[in-house]
This record gives structure tokens, sequence and C-alpha cells, in this order.
């Protein structure tokens, strides 16, 4: 977990969480706004509401204060898990966009192949050339070399706030047996996991990485999603019920956060299902799960910080960060991608996105 | 082919679709404008007239509204096969000026000394390093290679909208060997592939490749031109009868769409001679050429989409969408090279034509 360095800070947290259990999630859970379709029929009754998420109001009470005394680190410290000989791209995105944002430092471990192109988009990242995939593996080493592979990413895991598995991380086998030797490290750890792009196919295909892991986060787009659905319920999206479907996605994960990318997030814990429908852009660039994945990991570390505070101080403990960061990230993602879209119309790219986080997370949420 | 997601675009499309077989094509066909000069002494009679096709208008026709319900690559996923040791640039300017005039994904197959220049271009690319060329492949292997190659690039033929077949492709023979595999994969998977650069070498000495292919595009310049037209037709090029030399050797491919770039672009696919010559810049530095089959790619898928649209519901099939493709593209190049000569005057470079590609489609067909 991130560190507080002084007990001012202590004391306006405490308020700041207060505040945020006192008025988001009683919204959330008790006060019951719109009844949506229920999947009664196929799993018996049960009261579900979805409620548009005040969004910005979230993102602004867990945006950690920038404070003089904190020291290199404190503001977040993520790795994403992703690239290889094929893709670079994603996992760069996720990576800067984590320190535009305002994490201090940003980590990512790929393949050999990939580094090099990973290091050249920016100096600002730190990127680790450990992974293999099948094709430079013999058989005889596969063991040895995946144990030095492990042996690597746990000398960093601990410092980690959380890691994003998946961006740009193709489906070489090998290279998937590594990854799930490193999610079960991050779990042992207790270091949260994003899960996004091929790392969901690895965990659609073995659910157990993630399942009853609470500080696990799934972000699917249309075709991730219905292969959860169909691997977690065994039925086909019914978008009918989306919100009740979702939740029962989440609970039969055993409480792990799913954030269903589409014109209109939702974000499910088992618990609650909350709606960032804010608008952001018509274009469909390939990248932008990439931005909201780097973006999750931020701020739902941020919102851990946040809560530790106030736990320490109360007894309440029934918000859940991982809920909170999907909310906040969502936000930021839509609103800056509306920024960009006004300014770059159909030539927007992800790479312009990326340019409007900082100014986005201004507006919403002023440095000072 | 694309997919639409509401009711409400199939009409919106089918509307335009309807206006533009209304106005565009009988423009294109029925109305006897300017006669051109006659190939009849060489060719026999027929009445060919050319018009200066209504770019702007066929362009903002044939561009799809911005639809929030859509997901990502329904405005388009294209692929250039391209990039060799010798040329990246070609490949990343047709692959990206795909990107900025709104499809959601473009990859590019490439060798694999040519792969991480192309992706350190650009992070928004998917480049797949699977060509190889003749020096780093012994005889014996050529075969299980070529397998190889075809296998890996058949995993992805059935998502593409359209491919770019040329751009930095160089003239290595066991290269070009791969790519004329390649070009029958995609014409099995009737999936339209627009040829420049050397992939025009490799189909002038091949021209079973596209002959007959009403999906196909060939964009020459005036060197490809006086090849293709000395094979085809066996005379050399006659530019008083510009226009009918362009349709018999359209016709002579069979129906293949023949975009002959020049000081004005004509386009025929045997059926039709249309002309772009709004004017664009006098700066003829190298790469212009592959904005413009990047850019074809995308607006001739687009021109299937709203021609398959509107087939749904009509009778009429006359509306060659690769001749729409190719109108737009001319217009749309033209443009942004005039507004950036504008900018920059002689230092104008094809990177700056394409940061103009943006602004050029948005004065033209604004997005929202």
């Amino acid at each position: 977990m991130l560190k507080t360095s002084s007990s001012s800070i202590l004391r306006r947290q405490n308020f700041l969480i207060r505040t945020l259990i006192g008025s988001h999630y009683n919204n959330q859970i008790h006060i019951i706004n719109k009844p949506v379709q229920k999947l009664s029929a196929q799993f018996g009754s049960m009261t579900t509401t979805t409620t548009e998420a005040d969004s910005e109001s979230i993102l602004r009470r867990i945006t950690p204060t920038l404070d003089p005394h904190r020291h290199k680190g404190q503001a977040g410290k993520v790795a994403v898990i992703g690239g290889c000989r094929e893709y670079t791209g994603a996992p760069y995105f996720a990576a800067i966009s984590a320190l535009k944002i305002g994490a201090d430092l940003s980590h990512v471990f790929c393949t050999k192949d990939a580094a090099p192109i990973i290091k050249s988009y920016s100096p600002e990242l730190i990127v680790h050339p450990i992974l293999k995939e099948s094709y430079s593996v013999r058989d005889e080493e596969r063991r040895s070399i995946l144990s030095k592979v492990l042996a690597e990413v746990a000398k960093w895991m601990e410092r980690f706030d959380c890691i994003v598995v998946g961006p740009g991380l193709g489906r070489d086998p090998f290279l998937l047996d590594c990854v799930s030797e490193i999610m079960k490290l991050a779990r042992r750890s207790n270091v949260p996991i994003v899960v996004d792009g091929d790392g969901l196919f690895l965990v659609t295909n073995n659910l157990d990485l993630v399942s009853g892991y609470h500080l696990a986060v799934l972000t699917p787009n249309v075709n991730e999603y219905k292969r959860l659905v169909q691997k977690v319920i065994g039925t086909e999206v019914n978008d009918q019920d989306a919100a009740e479907e979702l939740l029962y996605l989440a609970r039969g994960i055993g409480g792990t956060t799913v954030l269903r990318k589409g014109k209109s997030d939702l974000i499910s814990d088992g618990v609650t299902v909350n709606m960032v429908s804010i608008f952001g852009s018509p274009r469909r660039c390939g990248g932008q799960g990439d931005i909201l994945s780097g973006s999750v990991a931020v701020f739902s570390s941020w919102a851990r910080q946040c809560i530790s505070v106030a736990e320490s101080d109360s007894s309440t403990s029934r918000v859940n960060p991982m809920v909170l960061g999907c909310i906040a990230a969502s936000a930021l993602l839509r609103k800056a991608a509306s920024m960009a879209f006004q300014d770059k119309k159909r030539a927007t790219l992800t790479t312009d996105i990326i340019e409007y986080l900082g100014r986005s997370l201004e507006d919403i949420s002023p440095a000072s």
C-alpha cells in the first residue's frame, strides 16, 4: 500500500473517506433509484439497482493531494505485464497512461523482442525484457526459464501498488504459463491485478487465477464479456438484463470486480452495480482499453490508500476500492476521449486521448 | 463486411446510397459531358466520357456516421503487406493514414528486419514480423517457410475489410512469391486488395493475380502505368487518349479498378472513367502514393458497406465501391496536400500531409 507522510493528510483523508462512504456508497446500495430488468426467470428473484455513479465526485475524492513532503513512489508504482513480438503499442498505452494520471513509476514486463520498441516509445517507462515466447524456448529449458522469470518478477512484486495483466500479451502458451505464475505470485503478495486483453483470454480459461480475489478487476470488451458470461454463467449475453447479469457474473467469480466496457460502462463486484455513461467519443480506435486498464490500476491504488486510512479510524469496510477505481478511470477516459475528439474529430487516435488525460484530470480535480 | 449496429443507421445509409446512385452514377454513365479524344483508330469506335467526379459529395456520402453504439473494428480494419530490410517508411505511411481517416485497426505484415522500425514510428499500428527475404532463407526451407507465412496471414485475413499490397515491399523474389500467395488467399476470401508500389511490379508480371477480380484496385504512377499499358494493351502510353486508354486497360484486366495518378487522377473500372483534378500541392515528395493507397483501402471499405446496405433493400448494384473509394481518397489526399503546402511550403513532407488528413476530412464531412 501507498504510505501517507503526515498526520494532516491522514485527517483530511479520514474526512474524505467518511464523506465518500456517507454519500457514494449509500447511493449505490441503499437508495433504490431505477430498478432494472431482472434475470429472475433464470437466476431467481433479486433486487438490483443500477445508479449512474457520481464519478467525478468519486474521482476527486480518491485522488491524493500533491504534498511536497511525499517522495517518489508514494503516488503510485504500477507494472504492466504484456508486450510480445507482435504487440508493443498496448503495454505502452497502459503504462504511459498510469504516469500521465499521476503515478510516480510505471514498469513494463515484456519479451526480449518487445522491450527495445517499448523503450523507444518513451524514456519515462522502466521496461524489463524478461518474458519469453515458445519459439525461443527449448522444451528442456522451460522449467528453468519459468523459474528465472518468476525470480525476476518476484524481486519487484512487493513494491507495486497494482499490476495490469494482458495489454499486448499475445497468446503464446509458454508465455501464458509464465503469466499465470506471475498472477499467483501477485495474489500471494496481496497486490491488486487488473486484467485486460489477452489476460482475459487466459483468465476465462483459468478462472481460479482470479476467482475469489477481491483485489482483481476484469475489464472485458464486447467479445471478451461474451466469453466470460458463457464460461461463468453458461448462457449467452442478455442485454435486457445487463445489470443483473453482470452482478451474477461478478458473484460467480467470487466477488472479483468486473468492468463491462460499452456505450455505458457497467461495474460490479457482486454487491453493487454502478454505471458510468458520461459521453466520451464515438471513435473506436484500438488502444483505448489499454488507457483504461492503466487508469484503473492507478485510481484503485489511490482508493485503497484512502480507504485504508479511513479504516484505521472506523469500523466500516464496505467500500470496495476496486469499484471506485473503475468508476474514476471510466470517467476520466471518457472525458479525455471527448476532449481529444473535439480537437481531432475522426482522426482521433489513442495517443491523442492520452495527451488529454492530464487536462481532463485537472478539470475534475485541480492539482492546487 | 463491416456491420451496422442499428436500424437508424441502416435507414440513413439506405437514403444516402439511393441519393448516391441517383446523382453520382447517373453523372458518370448517362450524362454526356465532355467527350474525350478517342482511341478509336486503335481500338475501334466507343463513346467514352470523362467527368470531373463530384468527389467531395461522394466522400461525404460514403463516410459512415460516428455512432456511439458501434464497437471497435466496425469503422474498418485494414492491413498493409509491405516493409522489408530496405523500406520501412512506405508501409507506415499507408497504415497510419488509414487510422487518421477513421479506420479502427491498422496492421502491417512485413519482414523481421522492418518490424521494429515500423513499430517504433507509432504504437498505434499492429506490426507482424512474418515475411522473409531470400538472404535469410535456405533453398530447402523455402516451401516450409512459405507455408508458415501463409498460415500466419490466414489467421487474420477474414477479419480485414481490405489489404494494401506493395508499399515498401521491395522486389526480393522469395518475398514476392509469398505475397503472390497472400493475394490469392485474399481473393479466395473475397477481401479487397489495393495494389501500389512494388506490388504493381509483381502484378504487372503476373496479371492473373488481379485479372477479373472486381475487388482489386491498382494505383500506378507514371512509370508503373507505362509498364501496365505496355503489358496489357501492348502499346506506349498515349496521353491524347488518356481516358479511353485507361478504360481499355481496366477492361483488359477484367474490370479491375485502375487509379492513374497524375496532375489529374483518372479512375476507371472498364465501365466508367472518372477524373479528380482539384488542386493538391506542387510538392512531389516521396510517400504521397502510400497515403493514397491506405486511404483507398478505408474509403472503398466504407463504400462497400454503404452499398451492401443499399443492396439489401434494392435491386441496383451498378455502383462500384472500389471506384467510389478511389474518388474519395484522391480528393482527400489532394485537399490535405494543399493544406499542408499552405503551411509548410517547400518544406512540406509526407508526414505533414498526414497530419492534415483529419482536418481535411472534417472540412468535407464534419464528424458531428
